[in-house]
């Protein structure tokens, strides 16, 4: 069933120790997409500048990307400069952002994406979020991102936004800053206090921890070698993760477990080259092959 | 079959943000004899000094451990300052160390304790494991730990003892400073190429990577929310792997995958408590019980 998601579409300039690339693609959303895209039919709400590249909309809708409400702003696209030194290339020191077209961002949606039975609201303003949940129907399934930036300066309407939510995934920095808890399973516990029934927390190199009310689960990262550029992972994982859950009827250990895995191996592919450059050719036959290793790396 | 441990024997007085405790009975070898009893016979080989309180050498006795080969020095025993921070309960901050009859410790071996099929040189100066493997018959298995002390200030002595054993441990912090690599997979192929067949890299909190040239694989930590004092987690850790192993025929994926769960299950009870007090009571029973949630929490 068809999955809807609302975030940024950025133009990102990264610096990694393997190179740097200027105006790759990127955003939430549209990592989110390249991933989800895989296992259901996906809808873009995001807006983009005047200066976007029409390559860029046309390479979305040939991944299957139904752009009816990737709006154009007056302004420039979001952009992104960060960099990832060798010590950790788990974290982004962000160079500077321009946020051009995000500000004063209204989303739209088309007539016929406002019933659409999965919404994910990957990483943005939480009021902007919010915006798009009170234009659709309830859908079947919501999912949650959200960054540092919000916890710290829009607290009060991402808590809020939660009590909305079915699933909230967040890595490990943001759980901790949003619970005050150092213990992540404490503060997987806080977080689902706080509205969403299902939280997943992403822990980059260190895998993964899913926690609900009757069972709970963790598995390690896929073993990768070479990290060229880990920007979107996190986007990546998640769009695995709702693109799989959005093919499913019930929301049971075994499929969560299977989405988490997805999510996974996805994030895996998108880290080994810069922007979307492993994802966007991906083919589900290469995903599955990539599982049947990362079951054999995690099995007892 | 019968495992010979060497190592340090310490008196501890350690802080972390559920209390203090002083005087407590540690070090690397005594943690690693407390999950390693539950598989086999351990024989322990140290020293102590004339301070060390009886009551703990009858209770290492009570527990099994063949304590022939624990010899009085001149000396106070080696005792131990640490601090842990509710910020990071990871990595100790040492206080103070006093060496005490460390210095100058040359191992005796009793006679009997020559032939043993499996040995552990648990975390002690260098020079001191080579003294030992040079008394003994080459064992089945010999398992080896050191510490960023001898990395830093003995690494010759250090990579000259990598080349005489079969299975190496070490935390991420130990493996990124001994081979200069970040990425702790190439990290495990660098210090298989250093000597031993079998590296294993425990990471905490995120669980414990096995590498050698047909296989490796990962667990994450089995889910403790309140961390009590994580002294010794690694040394009981290395207990519970080698224990285990001590009782196989075969070094397969299957037994080192169970040896690595082991590992996990006895390192999660000795964080819940301070010293010894989760682990000296420990029955199999309890063991196993564990290991089946563990091996629900990181099943697919």
């Amino acid at each position: 069933m068809s999955l809807l998601v609302i975030g940024t579409v950025a133009l990102d300039n990264v610096k990694t120790p393997h190179g740097a690339r200027r105006g790759l693609l990127g955003g939430s959303a549209a990592h989110f997409c390249m991933s989800a895209r895989l296992f259901t039919n996906v809808h873009l709400v995001a807006v983009v500048g005047k200066d976007f590249p029409r390559k860029h909309i046309q390479f979305l809708k040939r991944q299957g990307v139904d752009t009816s409400s990737l709006i154009e702003g007056d302004g420039k696209t979001f952009q992104w400069d960060g960099e990832y030194k060798k010590e950790d290339l788990n974290s982004a020191l962000t160079l500077a952002t321009e946020l051009g077209v995000l500000v004063g961002f209204e989303p739209r949606v088309a007539h016929h994406q406002k019933k659409l039975p999965n919404v994910f609201l990957a990483n943005i303003d939480p009021d902007i979020q919010m915006g798009l949940l009170k234009m659709i129907q309830r859908p079947k399934l919501i999912g949650l991102d959200s960054m540092n930036l919000w916890i710290n300066h829009k607290r009060e309407s991402l808590v809020k936004l939660m009590k909305h939510v079915d699933l909230f995934v967040a890595n490990d920095g943001e759980a901790r800053a949003l619970t005050e808890e150092r213990n992540l399973i404490k503060a997987a516990k806080k977080l689902r206090r706080m509205g969403p029934k299902m939280i997943v927390v992403k822990k980059g190199e260190h895998g993964v921890l899913f926690y609900c009310d009757d069972f709970m689960f963790s598995f390690p990262a896929y073993p990768v070698e070479e990290v060229v550029d880990p920007t979107g992972a996190g986007d990546t994982f998640a769009g695995g993760l709702m693109g799989y859950l959005s093919t499913v009827k019930k929301f049971n250990e075994r499929e969560l477990k299977k989405a988490a895995l997805y999510g996974t191996v996805l994030a895996s592919f998108n880290v080994q080259g810069f922007g979307m450059s492993k994802t966007a050719p991906l083919k589900l036959t290469q995903v599955h092959q990539r599982m049947k290793h990362l079951i054999k790396f995690i099995s007892h």
